[in-house]
């Protein structure tokens, strides 16, 4: 197995994630090969004394910026590490590519370099979240505008995912909804109810309200890429402000701080529960590739997460559960 | 100026809802006429005791009860308390309606029986947070599927609403979208895009991600009614699961609850910037009435600040400021 890692993609490259590649490499004994520029990365490995066991270096002379037009650039720079990354996991079941960079880069480089798996519609980019239990929620930006279709696809993939992922049996699927009353919901919305309560692959139990997603049965929560991105960013966004709040308290005058002293150990570890970078990044589902789109502010702890993930999910043989479920559903068209 | 009270509506119905009008009247010296069944309503002051003074009685014989289908209940129903409420508000410049029964029957009561506002395509449901300054964001759920012109006249109404509401000269209007870039979106929300960039009555600071709703510029957040609720009822579900962690690291051990003792009183406080019943309620913006939709749990706190936000509204002219923003819009075209 290779894990092969963008070096150069999100806020923190190649620093966090050279440091994050190192740490994966000492904690689990994962290899890793990273891709970008090599004298770059040369430099960062000296300059922090890091060891270079374990890793191994792929030169990319070329880099997809954030703020260029995500298939236009990936059409354009094939020596990028996302188009390298993609091309070189593309098919298979034994590989897995991660990037930190642009999530629309990410995406298109996987659709275009890597296909679909056949019988996929629209891949989907997942969220997982695991605060009472895992709940993966997508698609969360992947796909802007969806058919119900779509959303009956991204209800099997997800159940795929998490029962590779988190070893869930017969995995409970929701509807992100804006009631829970089964005639809620905007057009698309109560379209894709009746796909989903009639799909007999899917274990569907209804809406879920987007104050109930981690309260919920369900262990998948679909919804248009849209609704998904509003959903885990104001999640993200809250949890933030929250404990900013909290936090606003406990610097409040001298019994304050002592009251932080006491619990500091306690909150900390607590407050990544709300923190999408302890999870690892976001798998893309629906590529013909094991795709993983770590979060673009990653420092190298969540890259190392997202490294763990990787690992396990081709040792689950995610890719093959994503073929076999798409598979039975045009079995039953 | 007489502010109606639906007293049967809500969960906490009649109860918290007559001592939240009992506590507007004590506090505010507001005058609070309550709709509902006159026996319930005398029972209730009779057994707790709480005084008359300021307070009329109409009474309605009829419910429109949650499990009903809301335009059939207010069609029918024409002797229940959001009836009554709405065609006594009808046109009025002077009055206002509040109830925190069924959000859709609140809303198919206001349209039906109050008409809209002249040139109004659908009136929407607001939801003001105030967490570093008051931001408005609507629609949160009147309208599950919109169209883009939908979204430009929820720009002109939220911002003749949080200028009357809140002080604000030339309100800034953000539109929720998935990334702050000019090109993100769905179709409905580039559409919209435009539309709100080239409204010369709109002061349009551009896309604002959910992550961001309360860190942005806009006093004003415009969205489709299904985003809109995603992103209200995502901000409350993640703000009570939040501060439930800190609650029971709080609570883990003898060292840690003296903690607690000594931040328990400013912890409290910053609790209820997140709580969206600290509002008063969501107004709902053109129909031809002030009528607001108190919170389905509204407790008589939360009533007491829903009547003071009526009493505000009306005062501060909110009907005449939307009418002539819909006016404005009208002669652009």
């Amino acid at each position: 197995m290779t894990i092969y890692l963008d070096a150069m993609g999100g806020d923190n490259a190649p620093v966090q994630i050279i440091e994050g590649a190192v740490a994966a490499v000492a904690e689990y004994g994962i290899n890793v090969t990273l891709i970008g520029d090599e004298a770059v990365i040369n430099n960062v490995f000296e300059n922090r004394g890091l060891s270079r066991s374990g890793i191994d270096i792929i030169n990319a002379t070329e880099k997809v910026e954030m703020t260029e037009e995500p298939v236009a650039a990936v059409r354009k720079k094939k020596d990028s590490p996302m188009v390298r990354g993609a091309l070189l996991v593309k098919g298979s079941h034994e590989d897995a590519f991660i990037s930190a960079g642009s999530t629309g880069a990410v995406l298109a480089a996987a659709t275009l370099y890597c296909g679909r798996i056949k019988g996929v519609s629209r891949p989907a980019l997942g969220t997982l979240v695991n605060i009472k239990k895992p709940v993966m929620v997508l698609d969360n930006g992947a796909n802007a505008d969806c058919r119900p279709e779509y959303l009956d696809q991204f209800a099997r993939m997800g159940a795929a995912y998490i029962k590779a992922a988190a070893g869930v049996e017969d995995p409970k699927v929701g509807l992100l909804n804006i009631g829970t009353e089964d005639i809620k919901g905007n057009a698309l919305i109560k379209e894709a109810f009746g796909l989903l309560r009639d799909d007999p692959k899917v274990n569907f139990v209804g809406n879920v309200e987007a104050s109930g997603v981690f309260d919920s049965d369900a262990d998948v929560v679909v919804c248009d890429g849209f609704s998904g991105n509003i959903l885990v960013k104001a999640v993200e966004g809250t949890a933030k402000l929250t404990f900013g709040i909290v936090k606003d308290v406990l610097m409040g005058g001298a019994l304050n701080k002592l009251a932080a002293l006491i619990i500091k150990k306690d909150l900390y570890e607590k407050k990544d529960l709300l923190d999408p970078r302890a999870y690892g990044g976001a798998p893309l589902l629906g590529t013909n590739a094991t795709v993983i789109k770590a979060h673009g502010n990653s420092d190298a702890t969540a890259i190392k997460n997202a490294i763990r993930q990787a690992d396990k999910l081709v040792r689950a043989g995610m890719l093959s559960a994503l073929e076999e479920a798409i598979k039975q559903q045009e079995e039953n068209r």
